[in-house]
């Protein structure tokens, strides 16, 4: 598939559609979306009083946090790759 | 600061108040809290009829993403190394 080409799929969300369009494949957006749904499925679980809207934005907030942890890391591995290079 | 020692604090995303509480240091938690933030006026500058939960919903898919892609990459970067060290 073309990586410029754009697809539009729909995905269910903590029992709410979302219609995602992006040029990634279906199965990527499908991935995405069963990630965020596990997640806000989690951390309601241990929150029962959280509405749906304080849970997406703790589901967001988890998820930005795992990518700068996962960005620390990744810098790390590049400084140690350029150490081996030069 | 321990690492062990929690930090409970308050921030503001999108006009709501949340407390966090979690291992990491108060300008970890500000900078999370502080890119959800923008992330979602970003995404609802370009979508005016989406209500906050869904808005917070998309935000979640777009961090996570991020963190995908930023794992794919971090996985080649580890290919890399591991040639050179092999």
């Amino acid at each position: 598939m073309s990586h410029n080409e754009k697809n539009r799929i729909s995905v269910d969300i903590y029992g709410q559609s979302y219609s995602i369009v992006g040029g990634e494949s279906t199965s990527h957006i499908r991935l995405v979306a069963s990630m965020v749904d596990d997640k806000m499925r989690e951390i309601g679980s241990k929150n029962a009083s959280l509405d749906t809207s304080k849970l997406a934005v703790l589901t967001a907030v988890n998820a930005v946090h795992d990518y700068l942890k996962l960005k620390e890391e990744m810098e790390e591995l590049e400084n140690e790759l350029k150490k081996l290079k030069d």
